[in-house]
């Protein structure tokens, strides 16, 4: 062996540890914790490959398939929900497959983009930033795009606050062509707003554990329907981390191929327990009420909402920046002041727009408290409406 | 629209949730997590995207980078161990790559199903299981095999409880070609057993956080050399979540492309501190210690360990069931009886193996407790050493 030169790296100078503060925290996921949830974060480690962990693992699976409804098994994967958008595609697809990516924001943009990663052949349906897909619109370009393997849909653009009509768009989609593999981004909808995977005949669902579910992030869940599931054994794409296959031969003992984020697990139990005891229709509706008051008092106070009135989300809210006012500033002072964390916009609309998550754990309080201080802070920065 | 028919998923009947027992855990990840650590999952949720998660995110990055001994920085993601070997190969390598994966266990063979599964021209080096990569071997091999573009090597391998010796592979790897991009997984040693990736010229190191770092499981962190950085330019196999230009870019800003598991940054960032604070020669003492202790007690009660004494791993040990002891049953008693979790074998070894771990967090006492039973459950099923 060569004697090499030692690079010796010293122990870092860094800042303390500092008390995480107690927010108003408002952004589409990471989304507060019930104390409830919290709690669960303390319990202390089980072995993944152990009965007691198996069991959480058979619970939140079967629960997972109800809030998916959904009779295929729920996958999970330790990954956020980019991780899902790629998990849904190199299981389906092989090099060259021709996919049309519907596309109304950032994260639309997103998958299209990971298909084009992968080698897949993809025709981007983009539309306005703040409309949703137009069936119509949707419907001639498909057309004129046949043959297509896959169609890939948002269901909620958390870039844009819009919920596209995934049930109509998915139904066109299958009157076209029949055999498409309608792949569904349901990160920031699914147990929000409502998705019937089995019923509305969609291929691949996802969603990610720090959006509705009461979890912070690091969970991806999805689900594939048996036609995807068909698709997926000649699927040519490669992958090893995000396969299904030997994901759903693990699940048969309620374990994943790899080790799972066992905390992640806990909260998820939790959160879902919480869920089913407020009921799911009832959970949509607190979403649906919470997505009214956001763009009510925000029209009140004279600003625009960028989503199209009829296709607004219930989850999350873009309303856009009023003219001379500083959204960098406003929202700085909204978070130091007041502990209230919102989110600026993203791509051409960061400066231009700003975010209000309102999904999972929320109260109308908390929502209050949001609208409120926005219209005070909005007024003391020269904002009249 | 056409009418569909309503494919109505009820809410499924499920086993209540039980309290997580309290254990002595001592499988090779996940390990037990210290109080400090466990209360650190109570703290609030934070924007992923605001300046006090970024805080965290510079501590923790920073840290880390001591604990690989590298002046690269420390890419994270969601993801487990699999993630990281993956996230190394995808980033590295283009297809028909000629890459020689030295295998000694489960986790070398894993590595090198993935590089396969990338359509990278693979060449396997396998060792026998209990041994560990013979230097000669190795080198005599690998002048064979060339011209080679990158090697795949375990650390430690966790299905035998084998350490290799890194340094002396890295070292002819290089002897024989000099830009050879060396991929290390260190996934249960780092932070436990000496490894100093800039010293020793390692190309990749990556690690998972359930392992030797106080922390759940559910991130993955992963440094790349400037040799590797420069091989990522023209890397083409597909990628986009373990990307790592887009990582490296967001994490000028201490973020990353993706949300990340704010949870496990919490406890990762409390773990190291407490890592810091023992210190790093003290944390590899402690499990030196803990290996020789758990070996010289197993030889003693007339226990055969699996590995080459010279190469036996400080993190975990692999002991050879007694002829006609049933280890399933074994490891049970001691679950149900003892509350001590041990691991079995994996592969061709399930049944034939027992495996302890003593990483991360753990005291003379829990050892202790778990060679004191093991004795007592054995002597219990007639095994007289």
């Amino acid at each position: 062996m060569t004697v090499q030169e030692k690079k010796v790296i010293a122990v870092p100078q860094v800042e303390p540890r500092t008390p995480i503060p107690i927010q108003n925290l408002r952004v589409a996921g990471p989304t507060p914790l019930p104390p409830e949830v919290l709690r669960t974060q303390s319990f202390p480690m089980l072995n993944h490959r152990g009965p007691e962990f198996a069991a959480i693992v058979k619970r939140v699976t079967l629960r997972l398939g109800y809030f998916f409804q959904t009779a295929s098994p729920v996958l999970t994967y330790a990954a956020s929900g980019t991780g899902g958008q790629e998990c849904a595609l190199v299981n389906l697809f092989s090099p060259g497959d021709h996919v049309v990516a519907i596309t109304i924001g950032s994260f639309g943009n997103r998958f299209a983009k990971i298909a084009t990663a992968y080698g897949l052949h993809v025709t981007r349906l983009e539309f306005p930033w703040g409309k949703a897909a137009d069936p119509k619109v949707v419907e001639a370009r498909l057309k004129e795009n046949a043959p297509f393997r896959g169609v890939l849909i948002t269901h909620n653009e958390t870039s844009t606050g819009v919920t596209n009509d995934v049930q109509t768009l998915a139904a066109l989609v299958r009157d076209i062509n029949p055999e498409a593999l309608i792949a569904v981004d349901a990160v920031s909808s699914l147990g929000c707003i409502p998705l019937e995977m089995d019923a509305w005949d969609l291929d691949v669902v996802f969603t990610g554990s720090q959006k509705g579910w009461m979890s912070p992030p690091g969970l991806m869940m999805i689900a594939a329907s048996p036609r995807a599931w068909e698709a997926n054994k000649t699927a040519k794409l490669p992958r090893f981390y995000f396969d299904w296959a030997s994901s759903r031969k693990k699940l048969e003992v309620w374990q994943q191929p790899a080790t799972p984020p066992v905390s992640i697990f806990y909260t998820l139990d939790m959160g879902m327990e919480m869920m089913l005891a407020e009921g799911r229709e009832a959970i949509f509706e607190r979403h649906r009420q919470a997505g009214n008051y956001i763009r009510q008092r925000a029209k009140a106070m004279g600003l625009h909402v960028l989503a199209d009135p009829e296709y607004a989300s219930n989850t999350v809210s873009a309303l856009m920046k009023p003219e001379g006012v500083d959204s960098k500033a406003l929202l700085k002072k909204l978070r130091e002041q007041d502990h209230i964390v919102l989110a600026g916009g993203q791509d051409h609309l960061e400066g231009k727009i700003f975010r209000i998550g309102h999904l999972g754990f929320f109260s109308q309080a908390d929502l209050d408290q949001v609208m409120d201080k926005l219209e005070l802070r909005l007024h003391e920065a020269g904002f009249r409406g």
